[in-house]
């Protein structure tokens, strides 16, 4: 941080007491001014987000492949933390789609679905996920996030979500698909469509297709009808509630349990018992990565509409804040039994929507769960698991995001390759795959990018003090002076690039007495672009050229000042490209005069 | 490649089968001119490398764990070829200590020193090097060497020096040192040092302290008896030469191989045979990572001392050529016995310095090797190991850079840290780990130091159209309008950090209206900083607050036509920092005039 932004947090990072406790503890701030219409307010929003969460947090949990309690585990006591820790008023965490997915990848490396291994594995996800997240927020680390790039996150999470609809094609139809990968399963299941059971099968579509209607028509169709905005908008969201207890009764009233229709049978009444996840060595050591996949990819979603939402009420979040929230969240998570979570895109929208105004109604939101949890899971015996597929199928089917892929095709082509690396091999080779090639790629392609700089040849417009590349412009040159222009700053992947570049137009034209490097585009030499100069310096030296540089910005200046280079340097640095050209040229001049004086 | 190169370069690639022959044959160029004098001057040239180069064979050899002999064949082929392909004049091949070292710590997790699996997986690795080298000069992929910076390399060169100096006691002295890392080898070297062997030690400490004092005394000291300034320079050179003569002699006369001194022993007499290395596919992937490590640091070092050779002389060295040089040079050594080859710094300099007019100097250094494999091996039975080592102690450390360590820690704390973590991990963990650690810190730091750029509130200084950073000048600022400067390219590592910190300027301040991100610095927006571009654009919206840009350059300008972020800006795309101040205060000011007379 540096500029305006380090003044201001200056005063944040005061070493008191009550500085330290109102950083890391943002309920200080909002809790002093909380009212009774604050309260009633933030109550009527948990009320609608809790029928919004409670069908979403128990198909994340089959998505992830666990018991579904687990998903309204996951959904109560990081609810609380978060209003205690968090800096955004109006985001919600809880399971979401992408870590669901990336839970079941890692979970099956150590045990079968179903098995307490896989449990605690996923449990174990939640705690080292929750630890990682809180070290980076500690020692702010948040810029690690920064080496996921908006391609490879839009694009992984296009992957995922196709990858995630095609899987819940299975339990939508009632047939089996088997496999790790995307291909395995595609082909699995294309090769089970025959199977398809009609029971299952009429219950998802038309889950599906009432959902989709919800969508997409629901919302006008109550507007039409005079319902208020935000009435029908909230009306439109409770469409899976609305499916679950639709297809339920269905499925109690006819008895199609019996006639084979997969239902989420049993669900265990009452709150979780706090208990640690399995600490064996061996475990955590194969999580670690994946743990720490699943806390960047979660932490990239949630600060992003963390801050878009602040954004429209001009509110702050602060993103190092933002890691410990979420770290402590996920610490809750695993302590109460719950997967990974992070802040979720449509949750949020949605409390933001209903107009929660602090994270109290966050808090409200887990008791509402509570409460369902306590009670209503009886309820849920009969409901299908075709219903939960088309629940995540629409949801999901939302994030992908193929208008992005034509756009970065149009803008740049190497941002295109890192994308489409990232879901070709999220798709071929997994989750963990797609990240660690799209992030892998990303950099290598960056540092090819800026391994060739764009060098320009430039010379003086006729009459100003103004240089152009010789290529574009009608410009005057001096045979003598090679004046160059790099666009870039100097640093290792380009410091030998530009020292061949140097050469070779040096060797190409032996009347060349002066080079001059223009550098108004340099914001760093680092110690392998130095080397280079001097190199560079001692080689013209060598042939009998002078090397100039010309409008050196002020803060590389200065560290040339500590450095051997400047002493070395044949040649001067000038204050613009016209002072050089202009000085070199009084020289020669006077120079011919004295040897014709002689 | 753009600008000048691009069209210099642009000539050379004429796909004609003449260009593509001059292109791919340097020979063709320079053997053309070639006269019965240059005939002459190489011949003398070679007489003197030849001397030079057979106690550095014999000793780069025994470095790499392989028979002496291996050293003198790695020697003859690699010469020849280059002399075919470089564009060099004066570069020499052949075996170089650091790759001599890396050639060991591959080959010696295959199996023990001295067995045939040893020495098959040493001259593999010399083929798939070649290869590699020769696929990178196809498909123009030298860049791939800028991945090592300067301290990297440096601090690789640094630490493989000290290690292979330590190592080089334990011959010298006479005492046994197992271990592979440099810690292992040290510590065994330290406790068994009281089993000095006195002979070896007396033979080894002589020829060093001669060899030190060849080389930092004699040259003066002929200079000041009268002769020549190059004579002195080639007399001085000769040293090694004369050590091995002498000790030679000593050990023969006094039959002191008798009383347990070490020596070389029988030399196989006559040339290479040609033949494959084992083809054995286990055996080339294990050897595919170091193949392509030594071959990265040898190019490195190759093309430095190429271009810094070609300058005195003006001379052109093609980068991309001189991969295809060096890879043929490796597959030529491979089939004739050898190991890993590169240009070698003291070789080349006294080469060039002895007044190499050609690479059929090279050539003819080639025969005089060829000479005395076929004729003076038997001369070496009794030269001792000891010799030898003090021969590569004495080169070693000229390699040596401490200098290099106090410059980089005084110039940039990053760069050093890369240097530091690089020598740390090779002596730790070996030269691989060493060069992979370093590459590793160094992308990540340069990836965190743009994560994090500066970014300066700026105002106008007064009375001019100039605008700088307010915490530095006394400057006229509005309160409504918000101007920042970045002082970077817009892209991954950075895209988020702007968001968050406008994001967190914005809500600092109620009062901004506008926000205006003056560009003067940034070369490069990619996809991620277009979608941050975008997402700021639409927060600012949200917050009622138009968003401008200043100073964009011509090249972005152009891009950015094509998106939707143009048409999706509230504000304007003004061409100067003044420009968008200016209209923005006249737009206020006709709006309040408006305002009034309503």
């Amino acid at each position: 941080m540096s500029g305006q932004s380090k003044r201001t947090r200056g005063s944040d990072r005061t070493q008191t007491v009550h500085g330290l406790l109102r950083r890391y503890f943002p309920i200080l701030a909002w809790g002093r001014e909380y009212s009774s219409r604050t309260l009633l307010n933030d109550l009527i929003v948990a009320a609608i987000v809790t029928v919004m969460l409670i069908p979403q947090s128990l198909a994340y949990a089959l998505l992830a492949g666990l018991p579904a309690q687990v998903g309204l585990y996951a959904s109560m006591a990081p609810l609380v933390i978060y209003a205690v820790f968090g800096t955004s008023r109006t985001l919600a965490v809880g399971p979401v789609a992408v870590s669901s997915l990336m839970t079941a990848a890692a979970a099956e490396t150590i045990a079968a679905q179903g098995s307490p291994e896989y449990l605690g594995a996923a449990i174990a996800l939640a705690l080292i996920s929750g630890l990682l997240l809180l070290v980076m927020g500690l020692l702010r680390l948040g810029f690690l996030a920064n080496f996921l790039s908006h391609p490879v996150i839009s694009g992984f999470i296009t992957a995922s979500a196709i990858q995630i609809a095609a899987s819940q094609c299975a339990p939508l139809l009632g047939i089996r698909a088997d496999g790790h990968s995307f291909l395995d399963v595609f082909v699995s299941l294309a090769r089970n469509l025959g199977e398809t059971h009609p029971y299952t099968a009429a219950i998802g579509l038309a889950s599906l297709v009432f959902l989709f209607w919800v969508r997409h028509s629901l919302k006008p169709l109550l507007r039409g009808l005079g319902v208020g905005e935000r009435a029908a908008d909230i009306l439109a969201k409770a469409g899976p509630a609305a499916a679950i207890v639709t297809t339920t009764s269905v499925v109690w009233g006819f008895g199609l349990a019996a006639h084979g229709v997969r239902i989420v049978g049993a669900v265990p009444q009452g709150l979780p018992r706090l208990a640690l996840p399995p600490l064996d060595p061996a475990l955590w050591t194969k999580m670690l990565v994946p743990a720490l996949l699943i806390s960047i990819v979660g932490y990239v979603e949630s600060i992003s509409v963390a801050l878009t939402l602040a954004a429209k009420r001009r509110q702050r979040v602060d993103p190092d804040q933002e890691l410990v929230a979420l770290g402590m969240a996920n610490v809750g998570a695993a302590v109460s039994g719950g997967f990974p979570v992070t802040g979720g895109f449509a949750r949020s929208v949605v409390n933001f929507e209903a107009g929660a105004e602090t994270p109290a109604a966050g808090a409200f939101t887990a008791a509402g769960i509570a409460l369902a949890t306590l009670f209503l899971t009886p309820l849920l015996y009969f409901l299908p698991n075709a219903t939960l597929a088309a629940t995540i199928i629409v949801a999901v089917l939302s994030l992908v995001d193929i208008g992005a892929l034509k756009r970065t095709w149009a803008y740049s082509k190497a941002d295109f390759a890192a994308m489409a690396a990232t879901i070709l091999a999220t798709w071929a080779e997994g989750v963990e795959a797609g990240l660690v090639v799209g992030v892998g790629l990303a950099i290598f392609l960056h540092l090819y990018a800026s391994s060739r700089p764009h060098i320009a040849v430039v010379g003086q417009l006729p009459g100003t003090a103004h240089f152009r590349n010789v290529a574009r412009h009608t410009v005057v040159t001096d045979p003598e002076i090679l004046s160059l222009r790099v666009d870039e700053s100097l640093y290792f992947p380009n410091a030998r690039f530009i020292e061949e570049f140097i050469h070779e137009a040096v060797a190409a034209n032996s009347a060349i007495r002066h080079v001059i490097l223009e550098c108004p585009a340099v914001n760093v030499i680092d110690a392998s672009a130095l080397e280079s100069l001097e190199t560079i310096n001692r080689r013209l030296k060598d042939g009998g050229i002078r090397f100039h540089l010309s409008e050196v910005k002020g803060p590389i200046m200065d560290r040339l000042k500590g450095t051997h280079f400047l002493e070395a340097l044949t040649g001067k640095v000038h204050l613009s490209q016209f002072d050089a050209v202009s000085s070199i040229n009084a020289e020669l001049a006077r120079r011919t005069l004295q040897a014709r004086r002689l």
